[in-house]
């Protein structure tokens, strides 16, 4: 069982929430007047605790007795329920919602902050918790009152837990293909029928009831995505008072067995194919959230937190991951200095090689740039709900459009390489289940593909967010980005060379970006919309690394020298795999597209 | 269970094999003149036959349930023993063997090539074989007459299996810190006392016998891998006749358990510790191999063969997820065409999406790529061993030393990033453990490390194999791609494109590797050597597949179209790559050098 120490760095933690990001300064604004840096240092130290006691001391037996499909009925393992009553009874799973729903009223990036610790020590039970947040932010922003007091205020308490139902067996990324059907009732109510593949915490007993919001379409709508409706489908039925009663035609299928992330139950499950009658009717009772056919837009709000939130996952399983590989590769000896290769003297630390300190230097640059992209854009959010003047609150608004596919998949492709070189720096034992590394590198390669695939992102990126707004999005990005770079080059020194690279990386993007947009043929602007993402998420990353960079100054301590230390790694080893990529994106280039699949 | 064609393509392997190594040119050479393509065709067919009927059958069930500890014993699936039996039966351990020890004398090639159909249909079952024949090739060339008759020939039966005993829990990379000693008894005996770790198939009851191939240490010799010695240590000591007699003192202390490549056992065995008493003495019985004090020499013989099989293994779990990954992609429908998403049609194959041809086009770049270049490994051994002239032989032993360490990792490597896209294909679908591709890629991941790490091959390759023999190895292998390009350059159209492309990357390769040769520091010298390996095998896999764009021709079946398409694929979108690999190579960067430990 990992010490707290291993899950993340604190003195990272406090560096970029404090030293960075300002969040202090945040407890200026009427919003989070209430709190203090003391409270938001208390409320860090119970996460802590609560993610080293109740949650890493079970992820390995989350994963080894996965949950179990018996009598119809999700069985998931005894150390869940505990974990996550212990989350709830701390006031986190409405950390940063308003007090008036019964929220701690938090800035969003201290939640994330808090998020990414019980991901690092558990991102199996997590998720369950995960999801109810998710699933009660959208029903607060687009359900009715009774919504909100009916199934938002018992989840916040852990009485009820959440979960989004999108995909089906037949349409995974594409959501303009579902056929679950939902029929009104003539009384305000909808009867569901259909099936729902992929459903995380789709079933289980770790609570009293289970929220379902489904995607639907309603007989006579318009084709594709623009009939697309959403439904709260609760497991049970509330009475008035809002007690559980009467079991809903929600039904279990079947669990899928997944590589990772076993922890959390994977469902397939039945709407209104009988297993339940309620009020002797056919169909799953279901009622309809904000308006009809507007469901995939607010659907879209869960969407774009869970993306953001796959990110923190992924960042805080390959930083728990970094930190358990660094601690043996300063433990563990073995081997010898190259130069000098005396069998008589003691092998030394694995740190002490050079090769190794590129796997740890490389990890470090991902894992603790992917936390500090994910806070960002928690403080994004902080400041599109709170900043001061409506321009800036715009801006926040669509610097998270434009960051949110890359603040999902660069995590989820980074952290997971960094995870990978988790498992080389422990050599062969590392591929053992003795060691941790191993399940991280499994749970996290989930990341790339749930909420939206790496490619899907890549199209989000390119095709959507870049053009947005007549181009505001990557406009507003792009001066966010230039800013750090012109006061780098003033800093002068190092500062000045790294400012210098992000300026020429930045010009190369937003040329080739603009390239793209003048190509006509979406097919061939779009073939290698993946690259695209990958380049542009890298850029950003400089960025994020540039911002560390100046924001350890001169100090002295071994933070800030890794810091440091971590931006030059960055900027001489990574940064520089961006110019292929966006040459090749330049030449706009046909191979995917001229091909004939039967040459494959 | 996989169809014959989802391990490898029958088109492709006939391509390489007789199209472009004209493998069938070989039998005018004496050695194979019993044999001619008719025979390796039956060969290669048999081969399928087994990998599908015997191996691909139990491949899931060899990861679910996995060997077990229980009594001191090592208990395998029970569809292990008669899989191998079968290969044992066809006579595939000695396949490249000399007939007078009782092997059938095919060509190294046609062997490389029939372990590749059985790694993709089972790897975990294949190692065991893959051990036996590597142990009975080191004996059959460093061992006595007496050894190989007593221990050779009943491997070839496949009566006995064979082992590598080389890691030590203290000494995994680093062989100079081996402790196991072995005592001479004055009788021509040693007795071995000691513990190895990481033993692959270490322990099991698939046959009559293991005959382990251990390093040792003969007290009083030199330090460090100068005074390591190699013995014969058999799990059970024959009596005069060869018969399986009395218990040595070999014992089983434990199993790993990982994250894939389940199916062999991996084993913790104790020399000497005193479960057993042979001949009423303490001590395992071993017995020296060659020369005191030569043990590491003789163990590179197999060390180098066990890495590019271990580069084979790695590209044929790539090869059998990318055609499975490709059946997916051509028979799942989801999503539709950037241009034109029209509800109302029906959705599109995978395949005719540009991303995911982009990651079907990237597999077979690497697949098709890296079994290629473990063929044309396995076709120089053949050179070595029955070209004409002695300057053929030394120049075909000289492309050896430098490859090996390329063959060894780039595959495993690239093939298993294969494995990674083979799963982003299937979607949700998978990361399931319902289909094969999430184990590919858990069973993959072992290859980075064993049979010494990616950092090990690096310091291999720029430290020792570019500067052995006054540079003459890397010498050949620069005439070697010289050549090709020469030839494509002549050629004309996109050929000499793709020749000018190689000659521009191995001319970089070469001016930066004379730069890294001048660097009198070893520290500095070798700190990106990992990189120099990475982008070295680039190189080298570009003009494998400016080999194959040459021999294809303007071939218009569907086979040479491809092998044009992934060749294109790989110079536009892989060796660029290398560029800025190359130069931090160049900038002799010290990031790493330069850190401090404490800063991480």
């Amino acid at each position: 069982m990992p010490a707290p120490s291993q899950l993340l760095s604190r003195r990272d933690v406090e560096f970029l929430l404090y030293d960075w990001l300002d969040v202090a300064g945040l407890t200026a604004r009427k919003r989070f007047a209430e709190h203090s840096r003391e409270t938001f240092d208390a409320v860090l130290d119970l996460c802590r605790d609560i993610a080293a006691e109740r949650f890493a001391t079970h992820n390995r037996r989350n994963d080894v007795e996965e949950p179990r499909f018996a009598d119809g009925r999700a069985v998931v393992h005894e150390e869940v329920g505990p974990a996550l009553d212990a989350v709830a009874a701390a006031g986190f799973l409405g950390a940063a919602m308003d007090a008036e729903v019964g929220g701690l009223q938090l800035p969003q990036v201290v939640q994330t902050a808090c998020a990414a610790h019980f991901a690092a020590a558990n991102v199996g039970t997590w998720a369950y918790a995960f999801l109810t947040i998710g699933n009660a932010n959208l029903l607060t922003a687009h359900g009715s009152t009774e919504q909100v007091d009916r199934f938002v205020r018992p989840m916040l308490e852990g009485r009820f837990h959440g979960t989004m139902c999108l995909s089906e067996p037949q349409a995974g990324s594409s959501l303009a293909d579902i056929t679950t059907r939902a029929e009104p009732r003539g009384d305000g109510t909808h009867r569901l029928f259909g099936n729902k593949m992929w459903i995380s915490g789709g079933d289980h007993e770790l609570g009293e009831n289970i929220v379902h919001l489904v995607l639907a379409k309603v007989p006579g709508g318009p084709p594709g995505v623009k009939g697309i409706s959403l439904f709260v489908v609760p497991k049970f039925l509330l009475d008035a008072d809002g007690e559980v009663g009467e079991r809903n035609d929600v039904a279990l299928a079947g669990l899928n067995h997944k590589m990772g992330y076993r922890g959390t139950t994977n469902a397939l499950l039945n709407f209104g194919e009988g297993a339940h009658t309620p009020g002797g009717e056919a169909g799953a009772v279901g009622y309809l959230v904000g308006q009809e056919n507007q469901g995939l837009a607010a659907m879209f709000h869960m969407m774009n937190e869970a993306r953001v939130g796959v990110g923190t996952g992924a960042a805080a399983l390959g930083y728990t991951g970094y930190l358990k590989s660094l601690e043996y590769a300063r433990t563990r000896a073995q081997g010898r200095p190259v130069a000098g290769k005396d069998p008589a003297q003691p092998q030394v630390p694995l740190v002490e090689h050079a090769d190794v300190r590129r796997m740890l230097l490389a990890q470090k640059s991902y894992v603790e740039g992917a936390l500090a992209l994910v806070l960002y854009c928690g403080r994004l959010l902080d400041e599109q709900r709170t900043a001061e003047s409506d321009a800036e609150r715009a801006r926040a608004g669509l610097l998270l459009e434009v960051l949110t596919p890359i603040a999902k998949s660069w995590p989820s492709q980074w952290c997971l390489a960094a995870n990978d070189l988790a498992i080389q720096v422990h050599g062969g034992y590392g591929y053992t289940r003795e060691y941790d590394v191993e399940q991280h590198y499994r749970d996290n390669r989930l990341n790339p593909i749930h909420e939206g695939t790496h490619g899907i992102q890549g199209i989000d990126l390119l095709g959507r967010k870049t053009a947005m707004a007549g181009g505001a999005a990557l406009a507003a990005l792009a001066e966010l980005l230039s800013a750090t770079a012109a006061r780098a080059r003033a800093a002068g020194g190092e500062a000045a060379e790294l400012g210098a690279a992000l300026d020429g990386s930045l010009g190369r993007l937003l040329e080739v970006t603009a390239a793209l947009h003048t190509e006509p043929d979406p097919t061939v602007r779009l073939a290698n919309a993946s690259l695209y993402l990958e380049a542009a998420g890298h850029v950003v990353v400089a960025w994020v690394w540039l911002e560390q960079f100046l924001t350890a100054g001169d100090g002295e301590d071994d933070l800030r020298a890794g810091k440091r230390a971590a931006a030059r790694y960055f900027f001489r080893y990574e940064l520089p795999r961006t110019g292929p990529q966006l040459d090749l994106l330049a030449a706009l280039d046909r191979t995917t597209t001229d091909l004939d699949p039967a040459w494959l």
